[in-house]
């Protein structure tokens, strides 16, 4: 052993022992020994639908959360907004060193049941592996006291957004087991309009201030790594996104009759889309990387430090090549990014008629970095369509008028957006998290200096002044947003232990 | 008077007078007079679905058919095929000049009933004029015994293709009510499969060679020039159809935690298909208009004699441009073309959600012309495609190893082609109709060269070695193979007078 080693191996032994129970055994052996009652708890959460337009079971998802923290000694109560409602719970703890402040969502992406390996998102099935690797269902699960590590319950919200609620609950459960307690106060925000942008979130920072006010904030969302090894997420993406529609002919032509002069508003809509971003997958609107600084010697340090295993990545998801922005997928990440999410223009497979379409659509999504203002990019966006011959118009469809004027038309609606932040490493909050998942996993923690996906609550953080970090613990491949979304029951396990930690860091 | 037109009036006098009952006013008067009962046999026809895979009720609509014909004194069968069968009908007269096939189609295309603005494709609707004029609903509207000209019957086929074969059977009652005969033998085939280019007609060349064999086909289909003048077709474009599938991750990712990275298959299809079209609608593909040899100044002069009005059609489809492929809308149909039909990546709308997807699919179709073969144009697109760097693949998925292997993947797929044709104009059998339709209609008939759409019988007419010239009738406004079909009613009834004196020619 070297002596560097050595010090080293001292060091996170001292650490240890000045915590209060800060090891990983007992809370495994609670895990362990309440797998069924655990995933009773998730699966009756999963199975009341979620999609934030079904107003009523959305309220009672709220109702049984607020139960549920109810249960564990909290304070709890629901906080009404204009939209679906909020959770708030909170238990104070004398001679807690901080407050800390948890934040998760109830509620889920809008789902497509056809496109689901099972009969319903929201009736969860637990597979002995996953899907693609052939994981046949577990018919009647819940009988179970033990699982396999690597079977997977699949369902709309397995992962995103609450495993991490469930796996919070239960690292309460398993101090209290062990008679202990948090050593911060702990106060819980659950937002119902995640996915819709946490528009009622935002409305109450007004009022609730005093009550959200916490020294730290922790976000649980997102995947971990994909290495799976502990992650914690020091800032994510913010996004803007917008959908564009082309006009061809009024109503839709027959393409025989009219192909060679009636223009197609899908070529329009191809050649616009192909403007805005190279083969090599950078983004070719004047201005779009512009606010965003060189990477530091030290920056590029730590996103070198991130084990991603890019080939194994590539191979798993079966592509030949990636886009080329930053040299690496962390670096790729500091910079925003412009995706197609959706595009239609008249119908496929056995639904194509000959047709030349009346329209073409396509739903576009700009990912955020911390430097990059949301409104300066779509205006750089619709300076770069304005270039290309189009006419803008801002929500609104083409009179008559409009359309013998120009002959090229986009229009540009549905736009939103939300900020990117970051929480900078060096904070001792920061450290003192990285430090805990550090003791409780005996590895440094992945750090990610910023997070792909988007989490709303960039308001929250700017109004309260307080840093935030994500704690994400759901497994990398879990489709979130997606068909057939789903949670490794392992990674259920192991959050528990990290909650744990960090409720007495 | 001039001495020409003076001689020009003698001479469409003579010929009248050559010719039994050449006179458009007892066919009119026949017409006024049974207004209901002809509308109530096309709307019998209508109510029962016609789209190509319902074979049960393909068969009830072949079946009605051969009832409708046997009725006028026909001779008429059903030929049956693998696939839907074809209604063969033939009504033989003493001292015939000739033989004429008649060719019309009974199936329809694909019906999306969410977009039409009533209950069903097939339950037809009268308005008092076209919808988008703002044409209300005639309730009840089979009680009348009178209707507005311009009263439009909405329904799938309304136009295309059964309002034709009404108008046929009307036809032979008004020379019946007269006591006249046809002066040609009369063969009609009712083809089941037109919309899905007619496998299965083509597949009984053989076998019923004789029993088709005719001196001149009329094809019954297609539009009016949009004049709405009497119009014959003395060719058609072929199609040639093809889906292109571009592949992107294997399951589609989260677009903010892999955007920038994972490579997004919708831009691949963007960048594809804008290589294939300029922002002037010439496509780009190398040799794509090589085999069109150029129109000599009499062609030229054929095709600036149709009466287009390019200002009005414009404003009436409310496009601001047209694409640049000949000098004029008949110019362009003498070239093929090259259009999307189709588009899909993700979704779109409130269903849109933030993922890289894992497909783009496009639907192709090219119209061919006289000169142009189909395999010959396949070939000449493959290469454009695999000069923009993708590995094509033929009907097939792409497999892990595949993917791994190339940076840009596309499948083609669903490949389709009905050859073009096209009939001389100076063929007697050509002049011949030309000048019965001016006769009846006191002007020239519209002389398309090549009409836009494709009329899936080239093979017939290779097989029989026979002149077709398309007598088309219906509006050119008919929303033909999209939603809202329709039919003007005064279209049917000047198709009877068209159709009596071909009868008579």
């Amino acid at each position: 052993m070297t002596r560097l080693a050595l010090a080293v191996l001292l060091l996170v032994s001292l650490n240890t022992l000045a915590l209060p129970a800060q090891t990983r055994q007992p809370v495994e052996q609670f895990v362990a020994a309440h797998q069924q009652p655990i995933l009773r708890e998730l699966v009756e959460l999963l199975s009341i639908p979620n999609v934030a337009a079904d107003r009523a079971n959305v309220r009672r998802n709220a109702d049984l959360l607020r139960d549920l923290f109810t249960k564990r000694g909290f304070t709890a109560e629901i906080l009404e907004t204009d939209g679906n409602p909020l959770v708030f719970a909170e238990l104070r703890v004398p001679g807690a060193q901080r407050t800390l402040l948890f934040y998760a969502h109830y509620d889920g992406q809008p789902v497509d049941p056809k496109g689901w390996s099972q009969a319903s998102p929201f009736t969860p099935v637990l597979r002995r592996a996953r899907l693609e690797d052939g994981g046949q269902e577990i018919p009647n699960f819940l009988a179970l006291q033990q699982f396999p590590p690597d079977a997977r319950l699949y369902a709309r919200s397995a992962s995103d957004d609450k495993a991490p609620i469930v796996a919070l609950l239960t690292a309460l459960d398993a101090l209290a087991s062990m008679k202990q307690r948090p050593t911060s106060n702990v106060k819980v925000i659950l937002d119902g309009e995640e996915e819709a942008r946490s528009p009622s979130l935002a409305a109450t920072m007004g009022r609730y201030r005093e009550k959200y006010r916490a020294d730290l904030m922790l976000i649980l969302d997102g995947p971990l790594h994909a290495s799976g090894k502990p992650t914690l997420s020091f800032g994510a993406r913010g996004t803007l996104s917008f959908q564009l529609t082309t006009f061809g002919p009024k109503f839709a032509l027959h393409s025989g009759h009219y192909g060679n002069w009636a223009p197609n508003p899908a070529f329009d809509m191809t050649r616009l889309l192909a403007s805005m971003k190279g083969a090599d997958g950078r983004v070719l609107v004047d201005g779009f990387y512009d606010d965003v600084p060189p990477l530091s010697p030290e920056e590029r340090r730590i996103l070198a430090a991130v084990p991603d295993a890019p080939d194994e990545l590539m191979r798993f998801f079966g592509i030949g090549r990636t886009d080329q922005v930053g040299s690496n997928l962390q670096e790729a990440l500091q910079y925003p990014s412009l995706n197609i999410r959706g595009l239609q223009s008249g119908d496929i497979g056995d639904q194509a008629r000959t047709i030349i379409p009346d329209r073409a659509t396509a739903e576009i999504d700009v990912r955020l970095v911390m430097e990059t203002d949301p409104e300066r990019m779509l205006q750089r966006i619709l300076t770069h369509i304005r270039a290309q011959g189009f006419h803008v118009l801002l929500n609104a469809e083409p009179d008559d008028q409009t359309r013998a004027r120009y002959p090229r038309i986009v229009r540009i609606s549905r736009v939103n957006s939300t900020k990117a932040y970051r929480t900078e490493m060096t904070l001792p909050e920061s450290q003192a998290l990285i430090r805990t998942l550090e003791r409780v996993w005996a590895e440094p923690p992945v750090r990610n200096r910023t997070m792909g996906g988007t989490v709303p609550i960039d308001f929250f953080i700017q109004a309260l002044g307080m840093p935030a970090i994500g704690v994400p613990v759901v497994n990398f491949d879990n489709n979130q947003h997606s068909n057939n979304e789903n949670l490794r029951l392992q990674n259920l396990w192991d959050a528990v232990i990290s909650f744990a930690a960090v409720l007495q860091m």
